[in-house]
């Protein structure tokens, strides 16, 4: 059985002129998948009446269903409800639990309703209504010639609300739907031609129902089998299939789930009951930042120092002046002190270090931009490790955090 | 004069199962905007031979440039290279410039040459190759029926640099290019619609070649004008209205330049000669991630304590244990004293502290999910506010950085 398809249209000038970033569509992509929904298309259009006409056209030509979020914001600069409305020959008229909605959100607020947030519980009558229980503009599911059209606010947690109580309920409701099943590893420091050289006979001999993709980051290539369906037989033969992948990759493997590295280096330290902290000055807090967006992180990372300035370094990680002053701030030396001050400190049971030049600025030509060093220690052993990166500010912080994490990923297992 | 229509065409199943989020089109959207490219559709397709044909056919009807990124790696779930090879009729060879790129990469990186990456230097004959100086993959310039086709890798820093070393300045010389000029100012502390209500007149009597914008983020608005053209009467007609703009939004407005608020804060920082720190307990260093991602940023930023846990608050920031006991990690007296704490370790001009309750865990009846307290100060004076957020963790996180780095502008601005 072949999936059902869709579109993902997103509307707003601001996606165009890439003032603002689409994360809404990975979000929606995940979720359809995991009901068997496969977004074979997404189409960012701007706030312009005849793209967004055409946009439905053509796109409904293409797929069953098409999701549609933005432009139902209360200022001018949103034409798509009138156009909706016209598309699917309605008039707009007030909705009673609409307009309840936008009234109890103002009350809460405090904030005076003026006849602009009034126009949001408008929508067009050919529509079914979808409540937003956490904003003041209104879903509208349609349907023409046999297709679905879902149309919803483009602020994340709306449109991310809307989705799941309603949205991806109906659209189960509505076809019979093979899911999509995804097994997913991934692995460090290794190249992605390496790997595909490494799994080429297992990649060949994949049957016709099961996918291989490779998908690099930063240092990290993340192995994913996708199966359509999943029934006992199509499951049984895609976690064989993974077995047999996990095994031709082991020695490069972190995780074989599709968790972030950060995750899996909480998971061990939560299942050995650990603690750890950062000392960072290159990175800045990026890392202390990464492990404490997940859930649950108090629970392992009790804090960091960032010593971005030399002073912080001497007076709350206790590097020595002279080390500082000789051998400098992005030294295997300091690093090292930054680790053993850190568990002094923070008093955890391991430590990461982090001190280099991330550019454009502070490069030298013994110490040129990119030079970073990292060391990752407990009471036992410090481990240290000098890189070079060659790229921009924001990848060279990305990179150093990466291996950071994996570096003190495997310190952590060999414990 | 029109601005010249581009479509972006992402090729690569990871953007559609959502395992990546699509930050290339954001960049490239700017970038031709900048030379008067207006990039007016974004479509994303996977690694499917009829959807890519399918998307060359379309997207060539709409727009006179298309801008392709992904699908070049060395994996086999790559098929661009033989299909564009096929779609303009050319046949494979191997491009002397690129073969040498790829042994001279792979020299540095000390790992050895397979098949594989030989490979890469394999291009259609039909096109013009766009060295990768950062890359093994080349891109490719295509040309048919008056259309410009460019193909480039999907890793970001290596399409970064190939569009700004071959195909801007290429399209520039190509094109009788009317540049889309932007003035860009952020607002906090207002809600899009009574930004609109309060500047509805001014909107009404824009002409017709200024468009306005709202481009709502985190708590935050901003309010874009775009002119097409950089002739001086069109910049100083821009500029007119720019500055009445500015005028109506005066009390509410962070800075006229679209730059981010963390920017903003560091020249102010600068061009006052004064410093900071943050502390941070729900934040988990997000602050400090966001400030340390500015270029020069160590000229006024001197570090961060990230105090997750009670123990690093007092250790490193002395708040004292009573007040933990008493009134807890999320109270206005933990967040006073470890400004307190930060102003004297860290010795700066002004510090920012904040705490609170990110979520899904962790919440009270009494201090529920979302309560967190922010405090800025320096050595006259401390500012203390109770945010009251209700969204997911990350977004707790977001709203608290803003609002806390808003509040310290303020207390800088007016000290």
């Amino acid at each position: 059985m072949r999936p059902v398809l869709a579109t993902i249209i997103t509307i707003g000038d601001e996606l165009l002129i890439g003032q603002t970033i689409d994360t809404n569509s990975a979000w929606m992509a995940q979720e359809l998948n995991k009901i068997g929904v496969w977004v074979h298309r997404r189409v960012a259009i701007g706030d312009v009446w005849k793209d967004i006409w055409q946009s439905l056209d053509e796109e409904s030509k293409l797929s069953e269903i098409i999701l549609i979020t933005g432009g139902l914001g209360p200022t001018a600069d949103d034409i798509t409800k009138p156009l909706l409305c016209q598309y699917f020959g309605g008039k707009l008229v007030v909705n009673e639990e609409a307009l309840q909605n936008v009234k109890t959100i103002f009350e809460k607020l405090n904030r005076p309703l003026i006849e602009r947030n009034l126009k949001q519980a408008e929508v067009p009558d050919v529509c079914t209504v979808l409540q937003n229980r956490r904003g003041t503009a209104p879903g509208m599911w349609f349907e023409k010639d046999g297709k679905i059209f879902v149309s919803m606010p483009g602020v994340p947690h709306e449109m991310k609300g809307m989705m799941l109580n309603d949205v991806l309920p109906a659209l189960q409701q509505r076809f019979q739907l093979s899911p999509i099943v995804h097994r997913t590893l991934l692995t460090a420091g290794v190249g992605e031609s390496f790997l595909a050289e490494r799994i080429k006979d297992f990649e060949s001999s994949l049957p016709s129902n099961i996918k291989l993709a490779y998908l690099p980051n930063y240092g990290m290539v993340k192995l994913r089998l996708s199966a359509t369906g999943n029934d006992a037989k199509t499951i049984a033969e895609l976690e064989a299939l993974f077995d047999m992948l996990k095994q031709q990759v082991a020695d490069v493997m972190v995780i074989d789930e599709d968790i972030t590295l950060q995750e899996a280096v909480g998971r061990l330290l939560k299942s050995k009951n650990k603690t750890m902290a950062t000392a960072e000055s290159c990175t800045g807090g990026y890392i202390s930042h990464l492990i404490t967006s997940i859930r649950g992180s108090s629970n392992y990372f009790k804090g960091s120092v960032v010593s971005y300035d030399n002073e912080v370094k001497e007076n709350l990680l206790h590097v020595s002046r002279q080390t500082l002053e000789t051998t400098g701030a992005v030294s295997e030396e300091t690093v090292i002190q930054m680790i053993k001050g850190t568990l002094q400190s923070l008093k955890t049971d391991y430590a990461l270090a982090t001190s280099g030049i991330m550019g454009p600025e502070g490069g030298t030509t013994e110490k040129p931009v990119g030079t970073v060093w990292v060391a990752v220690g407990n009471r036992e052993k410090v481990r240290t490790h000098q890189f070079h990166f060659r790229f921009d500010r924001q990848r060279n912080i990305e990179l150093t955090a990466h291996n950071a994490l994996n570096m003190l990923r495997k310190l952590i297992l060999e414990s």
